[in-house]
């Protein structure tokens, strides 16, 4: 699907940063990164990518921008157009994969409704990643067939809450949460009171993969007051995989030995 | 976490090779491949990735071992901790990500139990990446809060099955079904059985990100059969999301035009 392809000149190019390590972008991000004329950047993308960047590039930390009459968002959707309009190779870079709580199909829309050519490179998602950078595999032959990755952002039950936790709780997949560390106490109660196992393995992972990883591991009931002092962005894995995270294994001895 | 480090003597590397696009493989899994004395191969990695591989590399694809008295997997373990312990730099490359249906892990536990030191590079995973380069984001701001990834190798209420295809219905994530196409019809109709809705939108995409890729798209209670001729490997979106599928969004239309 042309990933490799050059840039042209008025167009977006919207890229997964993957979880930090700049070694984890694409192969394709990395190539629009070089080309890029200018870069809106997130606060979670791979900083380190940015010295892929030409020296003339123009860098614009998205985080930073001022709250005038626009919601950042609506203000970086006017700024990818309105740079693309002016004949540059935009890229956005952002954590992650842009599509999962990214807001990348926002920015898509926003391209497509000015008539502005739009290209997609997906990123390695933190969803994943995080877990597998600390030992834990989201599925494992045996124990689990699938995953959910949900956002922790809104507790249980709130109004504007569009998942249903205690089918997630029975789902049998092994549950993923993504900025969920301010309502973890919530969110293991409700998948208690649901049935879930009090002794079922979670593990909270903060700054997955970076050389600051942090792994707290434990049992459901007790994981968010043994979580308590962990800071976001962190990633919580609740489930049998999750007791990989216990286990001194080789993979993730090695990798933090190279930091 | 190192990812750019050097290849050492005698130990195994896992690499995500992401969808099928090698540019959609990690910047540190392109410089693993390229380092590698001997690439274990899977049928589902991107084959364009092996032009990185040096000339003297032995490439091994594991999709065509000879079954003796081993079973395809205990074979590559093996395979894989013979070749680190004859001092090889061993890179194993897969499709997608490796802890997403990967079998991942039984290689980290099976290298770990020999002593021999792995490291595991994350990728692109499909599940994520087939539907966005489809034009399908499996979160969307104000529609929907999370995914479930989830096999359909074997059918809901099978013997074998850890799933709770009910509560699925009802978690209100976006399903993304991997290895589901032939157990599709028996899939939709435990959704709709559960009460997911008639006309909640489906897509199924084959040979994502690829020059053949092929979307259906369509309703939940007649996917089954509109998609019917599709051949794996295949990804099945269930979901309000899934409805991007159908818009001629720029993004698609642009990728389309590269190959």
């Amino acid at each position: 699907m042309g990933t490799l392809n050059q840039l042209q000149p008025g167009t977006v190019t919207l890229v997964g940063g993957g979880p930090g390590d700049p070694g984890l972008m694409t192969v394709a991000g990395r190539a629009a990164v070089e080309q890029a004329d200018v870069l809106l950047v997130d606060h979670l993308a791979p900083a380190g990518a940015l010295d892929w960047a030409a020296p003339e590039a123009e860098i614009i930390d998205v985080a930073k921008l001022p709250r005038s009459t626009f919601t950042p968002q609506e203000k970086i959707n006017t700024l990818l157009v309105e740079h693309a309009q002016a004949g540059r190779r935009v890229v956005r870079l952002k954590g992650g994969d842009g599509f999962v709580f990214g807001r990348g199909m926002e920015e898509v829309e926003a391209c497509a409704a000015q008539r502005v050519p739009v290209r997609v490179i997906p990123g390695v998602s933190a969803s994943v990643s995080v877990p597998a950078l600390a030992g834990v595999p989201v599925t494992h032959r045996g124990l689990v067939q699938g995953f959910s990755v949900v956002s922790g952002h809104v507790p249980p039950g709130h109004e504007t809450s569009t998942l249903d936790w205690q089918a997630l709780a029975t789902s049998g997949t092994t549950l993923v949460v993504l900025m969920g560390v301010k309502n973890l106490p919530s969110i293991t109660a409700t998948l208690l009171a649901a049935g879930m196992e009090a002794h079922t393995p979670a593990a909270v992972i903060a700054d997955g993969g970076l050389s600051t990883q942090r792994v707290v591991s434990g049992p459901l009931d007790t994981i968010a007051a043994d979580a308590a002092h962990i800071l976001p962005p962190a990633i919580t894995v609740i489930g049998d995989v999750a007791g990989y995270a216990q286990m001194a294994l080789t993979a993730t001895t090695s990798a933090a030995e190279e930091n």
